[in-house]
């Protein structure tokens, strides 16, 4: 079954955010939207560019009322070395959450057995906690954030907007489609 | 486990392609790139958008060497109706494959039990068949077939070049990363 | 074991009426007789022939306090469209009834599972929800909803006098037998 | 799963025919048409009507190179003294056939559990003992043979013309229909 | 484990007797002493010589205080016409009892499972329904009614007198054991 | 399942026969008939008069080609003094089985497994080994061996002459039936 | 896991004693010392010497304070016929017990499957029904009651004096041994 | 399953036998007679008392071809230890086996799972390795070594003499009996 | 799962101290902390040098407030005499723990199946019954009491000061480490 | 079942020394001595100290032809940066190995389920991969090298003279044991 209108399942973890250690839990994607990012493993190649990608468009998901998580199977011990020593990263003032236990990597179906590590899943979460998006990549292959601006976007004005639905390339301030029986058969 | 990685397990279903019936199956998405595009149900609303977007695509998908596919889980009967009396429909060359059987939003884990019909979701299979992509949206919420290209030429980017990775927003042409030891905490 | 004399399992399904989508479920078949016809495809051969042959009869049914339900496994998007576009389907006034999920074949045994389908299957229920005849055909053959209107009447005729039955071709009007010890080893 | 396109099972019987008893296995429906009619019980009410019903057809059926079984729980020897004692059954020049093993019954899913009696079901069986078409009634409901000759004359029709289906209500001689990509969505 | 002193397994059949049709059960059996014939069809060859042999004890059994069934797995409409027509049966006053759902056959472990028949049992059954005696034959050796009467004259007269047991072929009258431990190796 | 026309299971026993002990198996019932008596126990009240009617019959028994065995659940050293002390016993000329395992007790169902002694059980053998009668009593309710003659007689004289049956009663030098479609109905 | 220290199983038995039949059960058991013996069957060849050798040692038994069982699969009908016949076993005054059901020779496991005998077992019984000594041998090694008479006194001297035990060879009246932490390594 | 009459477990264990270590297997108890003398722990009260007795016996043994084997649980060091220490052990010249691992006293079923110590039994082994007897103790109750040599000196006379058995408290030199039909029922 | 922070499972043993026989359980073991220290064999080689290590550090364990315990397979009555008669052992004040029942070196995971002996294994366990280190080695290499009071007096220091950590090698009295996000990274 | 004296189970993992990344496998610990030293987290607080307690004695390890591995669940990444960023871990020269799988840490059950985290443990293997040695502590508790180096020689020194044991403490150049008979009680 797809992970798409599930709820997140239960989980706890460490992660480093600000110069903290911090726990977070299910309970903090409660109540407000959030972007779940997981990458590899610190200390990589494409994963500083992605986090720095993240941290250029952190303005917009926090105006858009949504929290970035960022994901590794690495302890958080790890990421704040990794947040003190890599100038890419050091841009982040979202959390950087250690995965060791692999809880978040299984839930979330990303988790490559083999190397233990994570692929490149990128998860939209509602404020009651069910993904409406998801994308995931082999890791060679890097994300935009961009399009995950737009999809959060899309995501929000639907939920917002019931009858209405965002049509192909959507993008903030375009017009909506209302689906009514007459326009069966009609676009 | 992920799909990301695996490979397209058999499946066989009829297809409507320019004014005519064929039989697809797993065998056709080896050889090539290909990109599977499932959609809830035909003559519906933001369906047809979607259609049209990767029609307007279609060249670039195909000088890139890759075949497009739109799956969803109508007849090839419903696939011809839709396509003489959509004009956005209409413009789509490729092959629009009736999945009644629930063969291929199953192997893809995109299927709605309560609905009998398809998630948005979109995959890009290398030529030996293998995912290298996959984003699945609520049906609320389309997609943007631009990213899907970016997608698509990253893939064969790294595909050709398999010691180097796309970093973040990588669009073609753009310098790349080359993965060594020593960049490991430089980045 | 046979359907017959069991009562029809719950479900539920979008339908297409006089330009409405409505819902139709178990519920609806109780507390008058029903008449459930199952065919393959909308936009296919033999099908509109068969809507149109219930069509011309569907005076007879409802002065015989029956309704007529057509049941497919498309959506019930494609029944509006089918609806519009056939001359033969528009004389439908009864439910055309989308079984995307399969719930209906599968509940009335008439699934071709290697092809999503319906056989063509007529069922004839009664106010309590029990079936009381039916008759399935591979496809290819089509049927004749005179003998189904005969067999309503029948079976409305035995339902209201228990203690008799109609004998073989026994039409509207002609005689009947009242079965009795008498009559044993006498006909 | 519908007994529709299977093959029937394998089976022994004892039958009465013609002043003799002789034994009927499912060898004796390969090579040509079969029509088998399931009844209750001998000695009954509607039973003799319809073996009359379809006595007056034989002819027809014999023509069309079919051959006709009835079929009861009862033994050889009750049908031997039905045929005997039985004006209307008497006429019957075709096979009796006994299934006090319930066999038969239980085979083509017409065992009436808590009676020991089968259904009223008739089934269609081409010359390669594949079931074409079935029909089955709740006892008090009697069956019309001159639909069955139609069934059994449509099901050779499209036996013999493989790119032909015959429309609602086809009757020997009248027009049929050949699928084409071309009628679909124009009928 | 023997059949003989169980109780008799419920049951319900129908059965013909005196030009009417009744229902039989497990609690007819109940309250006096009753003696059950099971034999192979109606309308065979030593069935009614057997029928005949009972008919004309009854009047000892009905003395007795007995009752007397006749069992084979042929319906009650059978069975009717088979008093009717054979001069053998037609003396039988007792109910001739269908079991064409093989409850009895199976309950009393004589149901031959590849003919759908009875073997020929007979059983003695006391006023609390347990099994006293019984007696079974392939179905070419018929037995002897005087034989039936002098064990259930052996039954009645032990169950009587609780502390005396019947001696070898002891006739009504002759005398009987009082077993004692004073007996014990001296017969 | 019945035991009639069932094989004796493979069986081992010690006997006492005519001063000697010896061995019974299932070999020593084939290639003549074989009556097997089973009663309760050595010394007791009843069985002395059962062996004593079998001795007094015995001859009967040898000249129609049969052997008699009489069983209990006693040890063979039993049976030999039980032989030297009652009169009624020293005159069985035939084995007397003992039984301690309850192999044949068990075998023939005729175990009271509460008691560990056998019923009164009385089965016919043909020289194939197969069981064509059986007669079990109660304890208290014993036999009579005249029957058991007639039985064997019937039994040899069917199986002498295949295509006829033994009627009601039946005794030595009396007419027989010889089943054919012609009788059916007719007696 | 052993016998020894675990409690006889309940049982229930019918014995020869003193000219009468008695009923003895697990129960007579409890309150004295019991002394179950245990031999392979009545009339044979060591088993009388073993009950003489039994009744002569009965009168220290029954000064003891305990009571003797002699148990065999034989039914207490030749028990009496063997008392009344054999001069040995006529010496015994206690029960002779019968056991064809073979519930005590399973429960102190002495039975021998293939001949439904026991084998030569003793066992000694406290007044709580706890086994506290067991002996068994092959069928043609006899036992010797003077032992038993010693182990008697040597577990009713424990029982009694719980502080002691008794050392090897002792015999009723010598010293016996109080274990003490102080004798430890010292014997 | 009584233990008597089946084969010794396969089996390895260290033992001290004069001054020196050596390992004990079922092998060393195949081709002559065997005495397996269990107790529960070294340096304990009845232990030593009992090993005096069989070195006081050995003699007898040794002339009988038999050897002796002392089992506890304990180490083969404790028992060098206890035979060092213990004028009592140290006089056995037979091996003491340790067996820490517990696979001999629950081979021969003396093990005491509370206590991890083995009961008091005895078993003589044939030559073959079958046990011939056994006896087994709650603990606090020591056996006699004369009574050992008795059954083993009658277990090698019937070993010896296949048609004779050694009556009631046997002793070598004494008379046996010699089984034969003539003799059953008359001792 | 490592043994590390479980709690000690439940247990009951019989040991020597200091002259006495005394019983053991996991209750013992709460209220102070434990030292278990598992060995092979009383009466062996290196046994006795590493009880005797334990004695001359006895002092610094009760100084500490722990209790310690010697454990082997062996009987609390060979611990007694190995206790008398080897000069290393007799300086043992605290309690040689027998367990021949293997409930210990089971639970600790120190049993060797093939051997029924110890491993050599030492753990620590605090007041609550937790285990907190482990060390176990074949039995060929001895321990240093020396380490192991080191790791006790780290034990005891942690638990007294939860938010401390004992660096490596550290040794009563030496600095420790106070963990907090500072020094993350940083040593 | 203790893993001492068990064959250590295949493995594969991806590790950082002297500036390059080289894969470990259960092939690397065939053919010398191999010290596994297990820990929680790269980045923490104890950790660096016991790498700095390694590197330190790594001379002593060399010079008796052992090698070390360091273990954490992070990734060979994480262990380049921190052997770049800790001048204690700088020190290293032996490999430190990744297990972000887990396989390492589960198979020598040091695995912390609910942190995903090695305890603390050391583990010696001999050069045929089989464990010699095992300490495992609460991740509090550290260790101390020292004691590794003298547990590594006395292996190295029993693997050497099989005939002899290492006693307690034993160092380098010391006294052993050669065990004998001999010694059995007298140490």
């Amino acid at each position: 079954m797809s992970l798409i209108n599930t709820e997140v399942k239960p989980f706890k973890a460490q992660a480093y955010q600000n110069g903290k250690f911090i726990e977070i839990s299910d309970a903090n994607l409660k109540g407000k939207w959030s972007v779940l990012i997981f990458m590899p493993a610190a200390f990589t190649f494409n994963c500083p560019t992605e986090i720095e990608d993240a941290a250029e468009h952190y303005g917009e998901f926090q105006k858009a009322g949504a929290e970035v998580y960022i994901v590794t199977t690495d302890t958080h011990f790890s990421h704040k070395v990794w947040h003190e020593t890599s100038q890419a990263v050091g841009k982040a003032q979202f959390a950087l959450v250690g995965d060791p236990t692999h809880q978040l990597t299984k839930a979330f179906d990303v988790h490559i057995e083999e190397e233990g590590l994570a692929l490149r899943g990128t998860f939209i979460v509602n404020p009651e906690g069910i993904i409406k998006t998801m994308e995931v990549h082999d890791n060679a292959i890097a994300r935009d954030v961009t399009e995950t601006v737009r999809k959060l976007k899309a995501a929000q004005y639907v939920a917002a907007h019931p009858n209405e639905v965002c049509p192909a390339k959507w993008k903030e301030g375009e017009k909506t489609l209302a689906p009514s029986i007459d326009l069966v058969g009609k676009i």
